[in-house]
């Protein structure tokens, strides 16, 4: 009887995984992982030369999403399915031995494994070992705290309508937005309209190879990868002084 | 020439300390960390078994605060001369040696590191190890993601006067909510204000020795210590179809 080991691997530098994945995946001799068919997958190369020889590999494969529109019914449909699937066929694995499954950053944080950990609750023993999740790895990168003192930090996905974008970058101090990518001159706008796109940085491949550090106001929004991180710093809001 | 080394530790379990944190950690002549006076203090503990057995430490001591008011401006200006001092006495040791200091979580989330590091920019030269930070640790103690799809995540400070917080409450999907402790009736208040309050739970060190998790609703205010977080679960906030 094994277990399906979800393994948080942080934000690509393999020197950032905990001790205890960078065992779990050293020793595992079943792993599974996300990708973009056609794709190498961004989890896959992070363990790159960690791996045992003779390690079975099982990618698990989105459509490139040219294929069906990203946002529409058809889409989530299919993911639903695509879930469903290899929900069973980890469990399947899981019958006769551990099955690592490699996830990027944190899992319990926006991680896609949360589709297959709540098919798989009453079909397989899963443990979850937790990691440094990317925006902290896109944060490092600009080496400096991005919340301090009493500041209020919002994670935000940049799909959300632009107005609500707007209000709530004027009601943080520290920002966090994620799912960039096309939304990017949308989530522009939102910032500028708040009087926030000068402090607003882009993060690309935060602590991997081509790691890449821009003002946001100097990028060009049609070369933003979908992954990329958008950063505004707290200035560290100071405590209120007891009533 | 020596250097700074500030090492992010994790949420506590010493398992979940980078690979390259535990090698610092373990490599260390020279260490410090932040303590109350008269206490182990929980940076130095979670490296406890790892340190080598001629490491020089450290240890810079807070006052335990009742000597002088938490939030007065007394003890602000002990802290500035408090952090000034450290500062150039660890500037001062890293001239011959590299100093490690430990952080417990990610230096760069609201880490008192922070006020030494703006300190020593331009006296030594300084790295900064991310750590995952404590409130991941939390959500993995609970076996749920805190977030995932368009969710809208936001961190707080139990600090915040008590009708923000309830204003916040409400206008976000998943809720890390820290410095709890003697705020811990208010927050309860401002999230029963808000009709969350069923849904948040209280989580102490964890990932820890002595990790407790409770539902908020069910704990004794008077027990709670300061550095326990409370925690609301989004539910994964489904992406708006697009225009």
């Amino acid at each position: 009887m094994g277990r399906i080991i979800c393994c948080g691997l942080g934000p690509g530098d393999p020197e950032l995984m905990s001790v205890k994945a960078d065992r779990a995946v050293r020793a595992a001799s079943h792993i599974a992982y996300f990708r973009k068919k056609g794709r190498p997958g961004q989890a896959r190369r992070i363990v790159d030369g960690m791996l045992a020889h003779n390690v079975r590999e099982f990618p698990m494969e989105y459509p490139v999403t040219t294929e069906i529109a990203f946002d529409s019914p058809d889409y989530a449909r299919w993911l639903a399915s695509f879930y469903d699937e290899w929900a069973a066929r980890l469990a399947a694995l899981a019958r006769d031995t551990d099955v690592v499954v490699l996830c990027e950053g944190d899992p319990f944080f926006y991680g896609s494994f949360m589709h297959l950990y709540t098919r798989l609750q009453d079909h397989a023993e899963i443990e979850v070992i937790a990691g440094i999740p990317g925006m902290a790895g896109c944060w490092n990168a600009l080496g400096r705290p991005i919340a301090l003192g009493d500041d209020v930090m919002t994670v935000l996905m940049g799909t959300l309508p632009e107005a609500e974008l707007e209000q709530r970058v004027r009601t943080s101090d520290a920002l966090v937005i994620m799912k960039t990518g096309r939304n990017l001159e949308k989530v522009r706008r939102a910032l500028a309209a708040a009087g926030r796109l000068g402090e607003a940085w882009l993060i690309e491949r935060g602590t991997m190879p081509g790691e890449r550090v821009a003002r946001l106001s100097e990028v060009d929004a049609a070369e933003c990868p979908y992954f990329a991180i958008v950063l505004v710093h707290g200035q560290g809001r100071r405590p209120e002084l007891s009533e």
